[in-house]
């Protein structure tokens, strides 16, 4: 049998993936890492632990149908590895929050691949510690959403981070200042370039694809 | 200025603490970790990375007035430590989710401590690692609370953790079944004693503190 790893390396500082996933990628055969337009900054991020080590990039092209694209790239490991071998796939954040690495172990297992899933900081965690701005104190709740808000959980919750927010900013402010959330917009979180910006059409102007805004809703006690 | 660093050390497993967080615990002057009713899972957990040090438990006495109790733990910190020292204080799974840490960090802050917040792998993401079960597919909406489900948010969300079970389990496990949600109680995940259980009776009979439910919708892709 052939074992996967599926690690979650967290945000993008180094110093936050965990022990297990340093041992692990240490330890293991092979080093997968997603690759998308040329570039892997998983790869990046951990280079300083995969040092004498092959790194293989997996594509997953924009073009192709999801169900083939995963399929492919779970094929592709499967002939690379042998039986009793063990490979890590590194994602950023955490493994089973909206990853690419989800949609490949539905086909690793399908290949009767051993999968185990390593859990990781998610960019979520990290802007709230970042902020020092609490995500759940006792009796809270809180959402996490990608792109789009729904304005009858915003009523129902305390706390909220949306993810991937370059399409629709503009909504998701109007959004969250009709019902009276603080908010922030964290770029690049825990990346040497990360922004903070507080300021409506600060954040309005900005356009990154790796951003997050993190809201806390008006009254409720804040550490910030 | 003293300075702290509120650590999440994350659901129990003692390699799934961040490098951060295991290099700060051996660089610091001191090291707190909450105690209740006499023992501390902190300091458990990390105990292999303490060798040598002194590890201070602070209290939060339940009798006390929140405010209260807070502020003397922050005064207890503030008078063992000098001018230009660093301490780490431990907590279980995220620093900014559901923790004790939030209302102390609120109290060093007044006291004028330097605060920084280092993140950690939360219960919930632990446990959908563990089981193999996406928290969050693409365009799909999570939600986190404790002991209670509100059930207009359960129309709207593909997923939810439940925290703190335990005084509440029928009505939260009437509201999952009645919104179709396929739900996994975990308890002491991560630990030597963690237990899955996926059958409703069992997960009545059952009585622990550290436990949480995680559900997912039924019909919703799912990683099992």
């Amino acid at each position: 049998m052939k074992k996967i790893y599926g690690i979650g390396i967290g945000p993008g500082d180094k110093e936050l993936i965990t022990l297990k996933a340093y041992r692990l990628i240490k330890e293991c055969d092979y080093i997968f890492v997603p690759m998308s337009k040329g570039k892997s900054l998983a790869k990046t991020i951990v280079s300083e632990y995969t040092e004498g080590k092959d790194v293989i990039e997996i594509e997953f092209p924009m073009g192709e149908k999801n169900a083939i694209r995963y399929r492919n790239a779970a094929e592709k490991m499967d002939h690379m590895m042998k039986d009793g071998q063990t490979a890590v796939f590194l994602t950023l954040g955490d493994a089973m929050v909206y990853s690419t690495y989800i949609y490949l172990m539905l086909e690793l297992q399908k290949l009767d691949f051993q999968v185990e899933t390593v859990p990781g900081i998610t960019s979520f965690n990290a802007a709230a510690s970042c902020l020092n701005m609490p995500l759940t104190m006792k009796d809270e709740r809180f959402c996490l959403c990608d792109r789009f808000v729904d304005e009858e959980i915003l009523k129902r919750v305390d706390s909220i981070a949306v993810l991937k927010v370059n399409t629709n900013k503009e909504d998701i402010l109007n959004k969250l200042e009709k019902h009276r959330f603080h908010y922030v917009y964290i770029k690049r979180c825990m990346l040497p370039e990360q922004k903070t910006l507080y300021d409506r059409h600060a954040i309005l102007a900005d356009d990154d694809y790796m951003s997050l805004i993190i809201a806390r809703k008006v009254g409720v006690r804040s550490g910030e």
